[in-house]
């Protein structure tokens, strides 16, 4: 697979750093931009000045036409918003070759059905799960670009299949590992975004590093309990895909669900720290929702996500939900 | 225990902060500090500006005389550097109740007999291991001094101790939670300052935030390693005290170990780094001997431990333990 094309289909900040880690260890790569001026910026300057200002990019052609891309593309890397995967996935399912590794960059549960991101791909497809590969871990995008030296996670049922990804995408300063829980990397993706937007909000009404680990070290806990009810290995939780991107996402200021937090936090509305982040809503406010029904029906506690669904879609006062963020009674830890 | 009077031995940030919390929780509480005129600016002024500048104190006694603190004490907190623990001990060892409590707020492991603090505290004073309780936990002290809202964890391999502890000090800001997973809870709070200090070296290197998490999450895995080896329980290290106190520690700007680190990073020397810090060694420098000594004894892998000992006592550059901190092979999580 190291050899063959690649198809890129995503060329936000993600899509386009890992477009470059592939170009890098060298493949062919395609990426594939909704827009055409930022398909032709990226051609014609080797730069995406709306994701990755400042960046150059090595070869690689770039278009925003699908079937460009997916010409005889052996492996198809999905890095479109969670939400938008489905439709994306059935206006490109007959581009697609039936045999092509499915890489998603993408990190979410799907509203309504509840699925993780690969459950789409696999209904969508109609392709095996071996034949579908997660990438997750501490992977904030603007430093991948900057070549800093990044860890990652390659999940994949199918483990041979997961080296061969393994292999098309380290570099001198990217390095994926391989596992085989789909289940705990794609959760562990997903419910950081809600934990990171808390972070946030804590840190808008003031709160430390004493809190934020707090809120970390519960996260973490409340999305383990629900991975372990969906058939997740619970040490997928306590490495980089789980803790790993956890604290890559809370810690770092870079982080959108973070800065989006912190301005709920600060007291303004969803849709006055939407204007702010240029009409973007954090992944995670859409994520919770998802998150919490999906913890409803397996009957599991998640009393962060609880918080967060109910500041982001119930209208409450984050100052009023302090109390239930940082926890309140005195009993044993576990 | 929360009625009678509690001597709080040292009188550092740290247990500067717990007299507080302890005071605040009603308890009759009398502080000892090494140097006389800590003492009478606790008394007289009821603030501590050489360890907790600008933070009001509430009613407490404070003395510079052992036998006063310890005098009718039923409950004694041990608040002194890791390695000075044995020294002090011996020299209270007489004044202090045969039936007291003892809570070690100590974090280390003691350099030559590789002694954990609660086994230091057993050895020299002759009381049973069930007498001894230990506080761990994302604990900032100049946060929880500030009154921010912080979770920790009382760890007493007696049940009703723990709770009684817990009792004596919780607050509206302090809330505390039990375990009897003493082992788990001493070793989180000793290889956090040994990670903090390997986080501060990469920062000062120029590594980012996706090298910190993975670094929080490979140092978590090597402590939890290590802790399963003595028997320790691994969820403890998911939790509050293994890593709830490593990302407060790590993510933080206040953190001494970290900022230690960042000097060795950026190419100071140990004998430099401790100038720049007031004469002060960071906990994690001589930490780290032991702890690598404890993990060499058992068996067990700790290559960021090992690292960051043969960066502060065997003169390697940071520079070029670049890549063995960072890791550089490709291989499966675990």
């Amino acid at each position: 697979m190291s050899t063959g094309p690649i198809a890129v289909l995503g060329a936000g900040s993600w899509g386009t750093a890992f477009a470059k880690v592939l170009a890098d260890a060298g493949s062919e790569v395609t990426l594939w931009a909704r827009r055409a001026a930022v398909a032709e910026s990226i051609a014609a300057e080797r730069s995406n000045p709306d994701y990755l200002p400042g960046v150059p990019l090595p070869a690689l052609r770039s278009t925003s036409d699908p079937r460009v891309a997916l010409n005889g593309a052996e492996a198809v890397v999905l890095a479109v918003p969670s939400q938008s995967l489905r439709h994306n996935l059935t206006a490109w399912r007959n581009l697609i070759d039936p045999s092509a590794t499915l890489i998603s960059l993408a990190k979410g549960v799907e509203l309504g059905t509840l699925r993780r991101m690969s459950e789409v791909i696999v209904e969508v497809l109609g392709v095996p799960e071996s034949q579908v590969a997660v990438v997750s871990g501490p992977n904030l995008a603007k430093e991948i670009a900057a070549e800093q030296p990044t860890a990652s996670v390659i999940a994949c049922t199918d483990h041979d299949r997961a080296v061969a990804v393994q292999e098309a995408c380290t570099t001198g300063y990217f390095r994926p590992y391989t596992i085989t829980d789909v289940v705990g990397c794609e959760l562990g993706g997903a419910c950081k975004n809600v934990i990171a937007l808390s972070c946030g909000m804590a840190g808008g009404l003031g709160y430390g590093d004493n809190t934020l680990a707090t809120l970390i070290t519960r996260g973490l806990a409340e999305t383990s309990r629900l991975g372990v009810a969906l058939g997740a290995d619970p040490m997928t939780f306590a490495g980089l895909a789980g803790l790993g991107d956890l604290v890559a996402t809370c810690a770092s200021p870079l982080s959108r669900n973070r800065a989006f937090g912190e301005r709920l936090g600060r007291g303004e509305t969803v849709v006055q720290a939407q204007a702010a982040a240029h009409g973007q809503v954090a992944e995670g406010v859409k994520s919770c929702s998802a998150i919490r029904e999906l913890a409803k029906r397996h009957d599991v506690e998640m009393p962060i996500t609880e918080v967060v669904h109910r500041v982001c879609h119930d209208g409450f006062d984050p100052r009023e939900m302090a109390a239930d963020l940082i926890g309140r009674k005195t009993k044993p830890e576990r």
